[in-house]
């Protein structure tokens, strides 16, 4: 199980390596995405056009997929950047917004995930539930409210999480009350976070940005990259909230924070346990 | 004629129900949109592919369309969901952005307007009058400097826009340096609101997804819902700006402004009279 | 050469004429484009589909074409809208976003520059070599590491660029550490900016639309005009930044600085210099 001293290098890499991350994104949150890569150090690029989408993963580090606005026609280059990056074995990195949220998004996330090797997904927990057992969810891009983590399902849900990631060998990562990254066989329960982040839109993508920036860093050891990344925004999240704060300026102060992270915020501010079922 | 007391269980109803809000909308301003949306205690999903557009508006409870960056292939989104929304009795709000601009964003809102029955359109004076006549406008997606609402032509205006309601049997609010709400019948002249609204981008935009919120959360009373969400973003605007302020940060505190936003804020501050023709 | 004195008036016709600007270019920073336009008197409208591409052109005072997230549906419209234009005498602006990191874009922006004379074309140094030369750059929508424009490369880069302008009979802004505007002839040395706007994504999207703006306002004297812009967006970029920043509130302060931005400041602020090889 990596430790917390281990992790230092792998931030450090993405401060040195400043990885070029190839986004194909919903048109909401793509600013924010931007700025939190160039934030962190890594430079964004937005293609999904099919006519250029694997050339320009062949210049990337890494490649983030996100559902979020999700147009039929930006499948194809979804799959072709996805295998483009799987050839050159690149981190590829799967945001299923939305999916269970309707047929076509469970579908298209379905098929992203047995055509392409995923290094990480990161989604919510009725967005993997729906990908597990093909069921609608309850419709929005947020976790329905029974299936919320919580204390009592906690165990229930990291068996779920391990399932997934087994099944598509992926580190997956759940965020919510709780964060939860698994590689199938070890579970890293993260506490990190605030409250006001589920107020602000695209944090998650966000998220999953600033994971395909650490993996991109760290393509030898996704696991610990993911859970760095979890593990640091989440610090970000707590660090940009003060008192009476609106959601306005916490969301600028959140990518401040991103900008001003550091090794030694996040050796002070983890809060992670793992987990052996 | 709806009182100010009447109107507290009208904003209440959003605080507690945190209704989902279905956007199929411009990509310039959603994430704006989105993040007003969250701040109001609501929830976005955008999703504008016709793959899955009707099922995505089953899942929520109110539907918002805005024409601000057209595509042809985005109408049959529009029309399906529209059709879906109107057919299980939920809200759907309009928001002509640019008609009389182009005549393709003319004949777009007509042909919305001809198949959907809308439960309140939010438009600036000179969409209105665009949709009403026909005629090309001066090409913006602000008001003509011709058309703006002043002391004098007030009267002209409330009766164009009462017009407007009564032939599409809608809640019609034209926003500008006056506010009109119209069913048809009764008028409601509202004077919140700040000019730097009108040097933000989005803000036509913001306001629809917050009516849009309103309405969902009093589908029995779209009235009183879109005067409520007119008199509370205005007051907003108006919380928001302090001597010296830039539209950058004008823009954060809007957001801002309208997650703190109280139903004794409304109360206090809320400036609007009826008017009978 | 254009002298300081002459420029009072460049920026003058800005804020008296408030030209509308047509914008066809990407999803990641439409909303910063639009703030911008917002912000220094202009009034942006932000339309891609080719029913309506060239209607809107002739209703605005100028056109912005931004390559960033180029569809291939998206390129009829540019042409119509680029003709129509160059048809009515209207300024046209080219920000080629990511020329040589894919052979779509190269080629694209190659296909617009053969079929639309330019005034105005605002790019980073490998953009512009990717266009003179045809090869494939190092992938991103920054410059590459080895072309950044310094001291010592500086009277070879303004060689380039200046053949670029002659070739294309256009105004060249070429923008990074230091800032080179060329008509052809003249070429103008531009100091101004901070490091930091290299760390907020669309930085170079904002200056052209920027640029377009003034060069509405000023069609007679295009390289007046994106010298202003240029000197002047640069200095907003020095007058945002406060020690500690991050770069999100950064971000929001570069549009508050532009809000702001008076002639009386750029007089104080402008460092330039005219260079004739």
């Amino acid at each position: 199980m990596p430790r917390l001293t281990d992790f230092a290098s792998v931030f450090k890499k993405l401060k040195e390596l400043s990885p070029r991350i190839h986004c194909i994104t919903n048109y909401v949150t793509a600013n924010d995405c931007a700025n939190v890569l160039l934030a962190c150090n890594a430079s964004p690029i937005m293609a999904d056009d099919v006519c250029e989408a694997a050339q320009i993963t062949s210049l990337s580090q890494a490649l983030t997929i996100n559902t979020g606005t999700m147009h039929e026609h930006t499948l194809p280059a979804m799959l072709e950047s996805g295998r483009q990056a799987n050839l050159e074995g690149k981190p590829v990195i799967l945001d299923p917004v939305g999916a269970g949220s309707s047929q076509f998004r469970t579908e298209t996330a379905l098929t992203l995930l047995e055509n392409i090797r995923f290094s990480a997904v990161r989604a919510n927990i009725s967005e993997i539930k729906a990908l597990l057992n093909g069921q609608l969810a309850c419709g929005g891009v947020d976790a329905c409210p029974g299936d919320e983590i919580n204390r009592d399902n906690l165990q229930q849900s990291i068996m779920l999480i391990n399932e997934f990631s087994k099944k598509y060998n992926t580190v997956t990562a759940v965020t919510g009350k709780y964060d939860i990254v698994s590689d199938g066989n070890s579970c890293c329960i993260i506490k990190n976070g605030h409250p006001l982040m589920s107020r602000v839109t695209g944090t998650g993508c966000m998220l999953s940005a600033f994971c395909a920036a650490m993996c991109a860093a760290n393509p030898e050891d996704i696991f610990s990259a993911v859970i760095v990344a979890v593990c640091g925004f989440g610090i970000c999240g707590e660090l940009a909230w003060s008192e009476g704060i609106g959601s306005g300026t916490y969301r600028t102060r959140l990518i401040d924070e991103i900008y001003h992270l550091t090794w030694d915020k996040i050796k002070e501010k983890a809060k992670y346990e793992y987990f052996t079922p």
